[in-house]
């Protein structure tokens, strides 16, 4: 392997209510999954998060979620395929209008919280979301958690698929990140979230917190902003994977 | 005059709840403003409304609002101008990726309920959706109010301008509609609205309900889907626009 | 059996968006839920549903749902037991606080769509809905699906529980009514409801589709208004109850 | 003057979107202000924000804004006065609700935001507001800004009103505070915050930027909990009143 990308969720600010460390993490990752409006996000923090993406040169990608300000997209929401589909095809839509106006355009979609935990497991979720993607424009990229039915679906709908991996989440047996129910869900420590990254690429595989190796390419890096130690444990990534002669770079930039 | 367009607003309704008589309306217009998520129209109802267009070869248009599914749109809400542009931008291309999975493009734009309103009288209101039309696609046409401030906002900003009047809507002396809340604002008898519609092109001019001329070009008739008698006052506007030898045509057909 | 209620949801519009037919109902039936903001009914449809019970003689309840207009309720949410009790107890206070500028009670609570479909399998949403319950007033009457998980929480917590049966929908062999999705999920006609509806009582008991019996006691009956049959069946229903001696009367008037 | 009652608005976050600082807050002032869900404050945040404040004793109150979590209910909206009286009346239910399960009374009404500044000039908007109160709870005290219409509806209807001035911001002329976009609108310095609440006491007035005196009694002084500075101004304004042998009591220990 002799490059990779690195991104993170950006834009969840709503009006007043501040989230996340968007103006910290922007210089350290290369694409940049921006909140779309229904889970968090609202036009105008859409367009600061373009223009601070695009000002670090980084990618711009969709972070659609849930209609569900109140849960964050976290809530297990039931909708039936054809809602599902367009609530993300609306999503796509609007970042890419806002998008445009600073000149920039939409390169990958990654779903938020329930979604893509949905999706994850959920075949015709991740095909509903396949479809949005097809149908709004099918050279975008989408990002797809490793071993998931969401790799399944953007291949079956023959779209450009980046398999993805947690910098900051452990994983269980299943291939599936350890629920943030659970204690040792995030890795907060810099250096276990090293080995957890050289581990997985030297492995070709997500290895569980039990041990168990789950084999797969790992296309994307994700990074947690909403977290105290988000800065620092992707700074300390970004530099090891940068000793071990790895490039960091934009999704686009990827090979997929 | 050879020719001419009819609109209306459609894709009004909001999951199980059902505005407007779309069907109906759709054979008659050549141009359909369609909801998009703020003031009405969920995604679902959005695709709907473009399928529904693209059968009848209607051209599609945004009609944005503001963020108020309670008040239907229609009440005042004050934003600042940063805001009121990045909120059109992002329902322009909510509705451009909707109709984009449909293989159809959005061709105009027009403001509804009290955006529409506001942006009659205050220059900064229309500058700001005019901005946002611009930066999503300069080749939107911005469906302005004769003889408002919207049309000198989308010249000064060198967009494609169309310049409408209401088929059954009175007007005043200042060239405005005359308000809901005033008992004769709308035309109900087919009769009174064809008269309305001939006079108002025979002389070039707006007149008021005092008799009063306010010269200006008009190149599209809206009619009102949400009235009982809407369809009925359509179609009958639509026949005598024939019977005098003008071509009712779709937005993008008129020469702006 | 001397005497039973008939219920009916109420105040499901929202601004603009007219849903169903409560002034047409509220003369058949003696108890309405209203609705709460959450899926459907602003303050002001909520204070006009109000009015009508009261002008009507008709017993005021609560009818919360999912924070979901879109989905008009009828999706199913999955929210952690704290924020699904306080859901509850928001709209039950928003509703009583609308009702007594009326000068009227919430005397009864009846959840909606797929809050009370989830509510009837699984004892942890019932005893949430319990809970907000007993918190906001523990004299309002629980209305409960007949053999459901409600009436199992409501009993737990020493809530007054009034077991409810529908007349216009159609149950499986399980106790819970045919799925909505599903052809015969509904009954139109008039005497096929009559039917349900007296067997129901004479057997003591819910019959299903294919004939089985499921004993439970009934104290009110359910009616549709949403449906264009609503009001004709539940006029039939009444005059039928009445014919046979048996008093149609408000919850709190019946002894529970 | 023997007593003054310190409020301050709480619960303003909303699910994961944190805003303020109830927790240092709570033990300086007296009285809470509550978010009621429409510009912030989901029932959850609203029922911990009930028990904090019982748990320091502090009365509690409901702050009702504008439909429009983005702008924080800080946008004006024009509503009819029948939409506006329900949605507070809602409100102050659904924060009576969450309180009756703690134990807890509401025991005033301070309108938020927008909604108090426009309740401020607007002789309709303060009497729609005070219609609210009186159909809900008539005990309910008014919390209105000094010298405004609100003083007048308050009284005209004949409920309890605490005249209200600002800890923290700086008046105009008229009486009214500078507005947010003025650089010298807030005190973020705690001995000018002192000086300007012993002042206003010793005069019996408001004193604008200019040096005018507009006179008025103050029943209760408001503190802001969004500012960094809010909690060392506040602490310091209360340790000045206590000095100067002033008790600072709940509102309901206030003789209106």
């Amino acid at each position: 392997m002799t490059s990779i990308n690195l991104n993170a969720d950006m834009g969840e600010s709503y009006g007043r209510f501040e989230v996340g460390n968007d103006a910290g993490l922007m210089s350290v990752i290369k694409s940049a999954s921006i909140a779309c409006g229904f889970h968090a996000g609202d036009p105008t923090v859409m367009a600061d998060a373009v223009a601070l993406a695009k000002a670090s040169s980084v990618s711009i990608g969709a972070h659609p979620g849930f209609n569900d300000l109140w849960g964050f997209g976290r809530r297990e929401i039931r909708m039936n395929a054809r809602d599902l589909e367009y609530m993300v095809a609306y999503q796509l839509g609007a970042l890419a209008g806002i998008a445009h106006g600073a000149g920039e355009r939409v390169t990958h979609v990654k779903p938020h919280g329930s979604l893509n935990n949905m999706a994850h497991d959920d075949l015709e979720v991740a095909l509903a979301i396949g479809r949005a993607i097809r149908s709004v424009d099918r050279e975008l990229i989408f990002v797809a958690n490793a071993c998931s039915k969401m790799v399944e679906a953007g291949r079956a709908l023959d779209l450009r698929v980046a398999e993805e991996a947690y910098v900051d989440r452990t994983y269980g047996d299943s291939g599936k990140m350890t629920s943030r129910r659970e204690p040792d869900a995030m890795i907060t420590d810099p250096e276990v979230a090293i080995r957890q990254v050289l581990s997985f690429i030297e492995a070709g595989a997500l290895i569980s917190r039990s041990g168990k190796r789950i084999p797969t390419r790992i296309h994307t890096f994700c990074v947690h902003g909403d977290e105290p130690t988000g800065v620092k444990v992707a700074t300390a990534v970004r530099a090891a994977l940068e000793r071990q002669g790895i490039d960091v770079v934009t999704l686009p930039e990827m090979s997929l």
